[in-house]
Formats: structure tokens, sequence, C-alpha cells
């Protein structure tokens, strides 16, 4: 098993913020004792030597302190407040963001306003056939006179269903009944509707690294423990996930095979069968998040793992709505009948069902003629877009980066010595942001890499932007 | 303390569900020895006895063995199975329906066909100005080119957030900023986002008894303990609310105080600023749903409870689009600063955000000048429905209920002798539908009572149905 993946540094510091989040909440309060190194262990099923770390760190941090001979304590004036004035509860009730628990790094990239945003995964609004979509939906309202007034059911429209799985059959040779699919308002929302079925605090998930960090914040939000598997040009080592499967018995392996995000690999077609028996042999679910799989340069992606999956180990999420009208949010969710009952619950607590509003437009765009066209035009400009990137990047000295065959992003390597988190900071100042690797990194690491998204500003300013960041890299170099 | 509501029953049921749950999971397996009484209370910060329960009913049902002298074990053949197959993994992996954990009892009901269907709480599209709108707001895409193409902020669009921040002070007297107000995809979705945020295993939540059972199971599925409160027409016993806060330290108050569902009932504004000082007294986080505040038949209802709250101990929920468009899914958060943060993080795990389109769609309706005198029809064409229900309640012998002045609901006992899940099997079994008091009662019990919604039929089939179900009454106390 290679040394960079192994997860001890996230099972300690995952019983950090377990220990902290208790603490915080109340549960232990100043001056109480702690639970022995020994009877945590056995209650999280951890390593006594991980609860030990923890503890340790704990201490180093002022949040406990020791005993001699007795045993750990809560410090005075940690982090707890009691609950008496403005907005004490969300301090006492709520985990903190500090915490770790409950996190969107990306979103917090996302929000920082920047004239060049190379941080935003996006299709350019421009790139849409937004005034022919815009005319062409009003007829939706005349088709459904009571759409406004009309609630979906918690599955979905059946129209919809039934127009997406005759489109995933014709154009993937998936097999996947009307009754198989869930619709949800985006591929965030499968995934976290995922996590809430499946994930326990103290679960274990198997993530790519790197790999799509609001999955693995709402992953954490649930308090479960990651085990990264590397991502590599031609796939995953797969010695290296069976080990995990034998020894962790994680519930759920989250991946993101087709022009990966943020790496733009796409793992072989001989690994996706593999993949399959592997998560039948173990028991282990298989999520299988295909947000850009329409988005290809060259030639179709392999077929997705789903094909391969006879006896209901993989949830397949495909985004359809991202590359034609992404306001609209409609993901479809396929699942064999297993998985599709508990998930069919979680979504009526969640929201009741997607807006059928949502649901029907789409519907109407994706049955329009213009979509083929509109689709071919898209992955050209992509490209151009890519090309361009590619060509600006090359000005610099150092950057390496990886050619992606579909997708929205390019993963690149800092020059020698340059740090992601600093170059970032820089950048802001200047109103340009991109997504740093460290957030993409289940363990936090990654440091020299940062995903750069050519989808979302045209030619002219990726190339602007992306002459500034080259710029403001070797000020910071020379600065050193 | 009143005897009905002593949460004991609630908590060894929940101590039960606690213990399988993790045997289904494969946490403990066959002939696994459990913890000892002792233990898994220390660790469940629970009495023994409650455990102790838990343990007996188990044994009861098979699930566990006791060895004497030694402990319980997990019995062969428990739920859990070896993920070896296809769906194998639902059951292992996934919480089971029957487990009480993943449930939505109402959602159940509404799926349920029915010919009359008094189990709806929804406005009849029959009642909405559907062509108006339907024709209105296509000049929204007109306004706003690439409202298709375009994401919205994860705290919702500024300019409706103003709108309904406006709102809320012309109509309600409400101070709440566009800052504080945060828009979900409807109310369901703003109390699945609150639970996620407050509430982990085993924490403690007043709830009131009866409730909105979709409320109860979004805070089962996160493994909380409901402490129930009686509502009553002059809202609830404050020596039993503060025993409770005493005692338990809840870290939420789930209520819905205006036009109550399922009762009807309206909290007093006397209790409604009393119950304020309660939550900061005690540090517990009020939940504030207001789902049904514009359906008022004599006078508009007391101020929300968010009106008295000056230290952020209330977190206000307004369903705005059910009246109107309901199709839409707009809800509004209203929630200060420290309360907010940790939503906005839980919101962006969960979607991303509430789609743009509806948001975009549902401000045009809400500006729109019909809004008003729409209201107005509205409220009269529900008190006729409440009017024609009640007559034809009338012709039984023996039924009782409560006369709301707003909602959608009428919460009646079953004349003497008649239990609602019985006369609900027969009443499928002719097409109707309605909700049973078991599954809005926190504690399963109030099988003598019912909810019949009155706001999705129009009045002949009201009467209609309702004398059905006077028949089928008779017809199941005759047999008896």
């Amino acid at each position: 098993m290679s040394k960079r993946a192994e997860p001890g540094k996230i099972l300690y510091t995952q019983a950090y913020d377990y220990i902290l989040d208790r603490i915080r909440r109340g549960d232990w309060k100043a001056h109480d004792k702690l639970p022995s190194v020994r009877a945590l262990a056995g209650e999280l099923q951890l390593h006594r030597l991980t609860v030990f770390r923890a503890y340790r760190l704990l201490k180093e941090h002022g949040i406990v302190y020791v005993k001699e001979k007795s045993g750990y304590y809560v410090s005075e004036g940690t982090p707890y407040e009691e609950p008496a004035g403005a907005g004490g509860y969300a301090s006492a009730a709520a985990p903190r963001h500090e915490a770790g628990r409950l996190q969107n790094a990306l979103s917090e990239v996302h929000r920082i306003p920047a004239d060049y945003s190379f941080s935003q995964a996006l299709i350019d609004p421009n790139l849409l056939p937004n005034l022919f979509l815009s005319d062409h939906v009003k007829q939706v309202f005349d088709r459904y006179p009571k759409l406004l007034g009309t609630y979906s059911s918690v599955q979905g429209d059946e129209e919809l269903r039934e127009l997406l799985s005759a489109d995933l059959q014709r154009k993937n040779k998936l097999q996947v009944s009307p009754d198989e699919l869930l619709i949800t308002t985006g591929g965030q929302q499968a995934i976290d509707l995922l996590a809430g079925v499946y994930l326990r605090p103290m679960d274990h998930v198997l993530v790519e690294r790197p790999t799509y960090s609001s999955a693995l914040d709402c992953f954490r939000q649930r308090g479960a423990r990651l085990l990264p598997v590397e991502i590599r040009r031609d796939g995953y080592d797969l010695d290296v996930v069976e080990a995990y499967l034998k020894r962790h018995k994680p519930r759920m392996f989250y991946m993101n095979p087709t022009f990966h995000n943020p790496t733009g690999y796409t793992v072989p077609a001989v690994q996706r069968k593999q993949l399959v028996e592997l998560a039948e042999r173990y028991g282990c679910l298989i999520v299988e998040d295909d947000a850009v799989h329409d988005v290809y340069f060259v030639q179709p992606p392999p077929p997705p793992l789903y094909a391969y999956d006879t006896e209901g180990w993989v949830v397949y999420l495909r985004s359809f709505s991202k590359y034609l009208a992404p306001g609209l949010r409609i993901c479809a969710v396929a699942a064999r009948t297993a998985a599709m009952a508990p998930l069919l619950t979680a979504k009526s607590l969640a929201d009741n069902g997607t807006p059928l509003v949502n649901q029907k437009l789409f519907q109407h765009c994706f049955e329009s003629v213009r979509l083929q066209l509109h689709l071919e035009k898209l992955r050209t400009a992509l490209q151009i877009r890519r090309d361009v990137m590619e060509q600006a990047l090359a000005s610099g000295t150092g950057w390496q980066w990886f050619r992606p065959q579909g997708g929205l992003n390019l993963w690149v390597h800092l020059p020698d010595g340059l740090n992601a988190n600093r170059l970032l900071t820089e950048s802001i100042r200047r109103g340009l942001t991109f997504v740093p690797g460290t957030i993409c990194d289940p363990m936090g690491e990654m440091n020299d890499q940062i995903r750069l998204s050519y989808s979302f500003m045209n030619e002219a300013r990726i190339q602007e932007g992306v002459h500034l960041l080259v710029r403001l890299a070797e000020e910071l170099v020379q600065s050193e």
C-alpha cells in the first residue's frame, strides 16, 4: 500500500474533531473527566494509538489537560459557551465551522467575488442557447396549465423518468427502467441523500485522492471516516482498493471515474468491470458520480460502472441539466430497487420531491431538436477554451498539467517552490480565484496543485487571467 | 407533569431502535456479546432501566438472547445479512424502514391513490389563478434571458429576499433584513436542514403532541429523542415545557403555533412571549414553523414568536408559495447571524441553493397585483369548504372536532369504539384516505383521532367523501 495514502492522519484528526465536537456541544464540560483512551477506542472502534494521538493534540491545543495517574480532563474556557445570550446556541448546539464537521470549502471559494473566476466548474451561460430555450419553455405553461400549483411525486415526474430511461438506453446502452430512476435537485443533493442513508458517525468511506471537495464535506458532516485512494491516469491501484475493502469494510466508495474532477482522468473500461466485482465481493456500495459524461472532445467515454453491475452494488448519479439548462438543476439517480426504497424516503424528508416545474421545463429543453446541435457546438467551444488555457500556461516556466479529453478542468502542478494557498491569497487580491489542491485532497495536502476551470470564461479572459496568474506566481517565487 | 406526556416509552423504543440498527449494520454480529446495561446507559446517557427495557423487548422479539450471569448476546439470524448478493447491502448498510429510523409515514399515506383524498393538506390547484399566473410568468424569461443557465447563490436570490423582507416588515411588523433570510425548497427542506445542523444521535427535541409527522421523521432519522408536549386550545402547559427544558436540556423545540397542524389550535400571544423567554433562559432553539400564516378566516393570527425574540433563540420558517404557486416550493427561513452561518453551509451541502428559476418565477407571482385579491378569495373558498365538511360530519353520530379559524385541516375525534387505523384500512379499500392520529403523535397513540384536510377537494366531493366515511364508520361499529 502506498505510503501517501495511509489514512492514519485522517483517522486521528477525525477522532480529534469528534472529541472537540462533543465538548463544544456540552456533553463534556470544563473539568469533566474524559473517557479513557481504552474506553474511547472501544466505543469508536479505533486503534488506541489513534485516540491517544487525538488526545495529545487536544492537549497541545489547550483543550484538555492531564492529571497524573488519572487521565484527561476538559480545560476551562474551551469553545463551549453556556447558552446565555445572542447566538450562544450557535457555539453550543451548532457544529462550528472550524471543527471541520460542518463546512463546505468549495462553496466558500465560490463566494469570493472575482474578475477572473477559474474556480467555477460551470458552463459559461453565454455558451447556452438561452434565447431559444427561454422562448421554447414558455410553451410548457400552456401545455401544463396547473404546473405552478402542482407537486411532483417524490420520485420525480413519470414522463421525465421515461424520457431519461429511454435516453440512457439509446445513447449509453444502460438498462434502467423509469422505476429505477430518482430525480434530484442536482448532483449535490444526490450525494447528500446517499450520505444520509448510508453513513453514520465513524463509518468508513472510500474516496479518490484528489476528489470533489463538497462530497468530502458531505461525508464529514455525517462524521464518516475517509479512506483516500489515489486516482492516476490509468485509474486506481486495485490492490490498494482491495486492501481497504478487506480491512475497513467501507460502506461506500464515492467515485467520479469519467473526466474526473479535478484531474480529468478517466478510469479505463477494464478496471470498471473489476471494480464492480470488488464491490460485490466485499459488499461495498459504489456511488458513481457522472457529472460531465457528454462533455467529451474526441470520443465518448467508456460505459459507466453501472453498466457492469448485475447485482445492485452501483448507484449511478447522472447530471443532465448541467450542459443545457443548468439553472434547472436536474440530476437522475439510477439505483436498483433495494437501494431505491431508502433513497425515496430520504428524498421525501429532504424536500418532498424536486419541484415539478423544473422537471417539466427540463423535459421540454431535453426534447428540443436543438439539443444535439447545441451539444456538438458546446464540445467544440470547450475544447478551444481548454487549448487556449494550455497555451497561456505554456508561457510560464515550470507549470505542468494533464490534458483532459473531456470535462471542465485542468489539474495543474505549480512550478517548484510555489504554494497553492499562498498563490490563492495573492490571486484573490488581484481578483482571480481557483481551487487549491488542499481542499480537493481528503488528507488536506496537495498544496502544490490547483484546479483551473476553463468552462466559465471566454477565450480572451482565460488568456488574460492565466497570464496574470503566471505573473503572480513569478513574483511570489522571486520574493521568497 | 401530565402522565400522558411522560416520554419513557419513547426513550426505550428509541434505545431499542438504536441497538437493532447497530446489529443490522453489522456492528454487533450473531453471538457477539452486547455492552452491559450499565455501559450502554452510560454511553447513551440514559437511565439503566430504559436500556434494560429495550434489551428485554429485543429478547422478546428474539433479536438477542441471554446467557445467565454473562449478559446479552446477538441471536443467530437477526436482520443483518452478509453482503452477498442483489440488494444485500440494503439490509446491511441501509437503515431499514421497519427500524423506525428512516421513514416518512405521511409520505406513504400520500402515495396511496384515492378518489377522496382527505390526507393532502394542499391547496386544490383549482383554487389557484393558474391561467393568469402561467401567462404572467412567461415574462420572467424575457426579463432574465439567462435564467435557465444561471445558479442562485446558496442563500437565495437577493431581489427575492429583499421583497420578502419588506413584506414581513409591512404585513407582520417583523424586522428581518434580507441577510437574515435563507430561501429553501419548501418548509420540509428547512426542517431537514435544521435537524442536520442541530441534532446528533440521542439529542433531545421538544415536539408538540400531536404534530406534523414528517418533522418527527426528520428528527428520528437523525437519531434524536422526542419529548412530547401536548398542545391544547389554549396553548401548552408551560410548567411541563419548563420541566422538560430544565431536566433534558433539549437542543430544539419544534413548534407550529399558528393554525397548528393537525389540530388547528393557535397559541395565544401571551404564551408566545413567555415561550421565547423560556427558550432564552434554558438555551433551547425554537423552530417556529409557520406554514399557513395567511390562511385565516376571521382575523390575522397573533405575531410570530420570532417577533418577540431579541436574542436570536427563534428560527422562523415561513412558507410563502403554498397558497399562490405551491409547485414552486418557496420557503423563507428567518434566522439571526449566528444561526444563519451553519444553515448556509448545510444548504450548500444539500443542494448548493434553491434553483434560481423557481425564485424568479415566484418573485413575479408574488409581486403581481392579483395576489391580494387571490388571497381574499382563497380564504373565503377554504372557509366554505371547512363549513361543508363540518355539516357533513354533523350527519354522523359521536364525531367531535375543533373548529379552526384558519389553516387546512379538521382534527376529529372518532365516535367511541372506533380505531383510526382500522377505519383507514377500510377507507383505502373504498378509495378514501386521511391521516390517522397515530402518525401525528410522537408516542404513536391517538388512535381515536384523525386529520381531515378540507383544502384539496371541492365542496361536492368533500360532502360525498365525508358521508362515505361516516357510513364506513357506522358499518365498522356495527360489525364489532
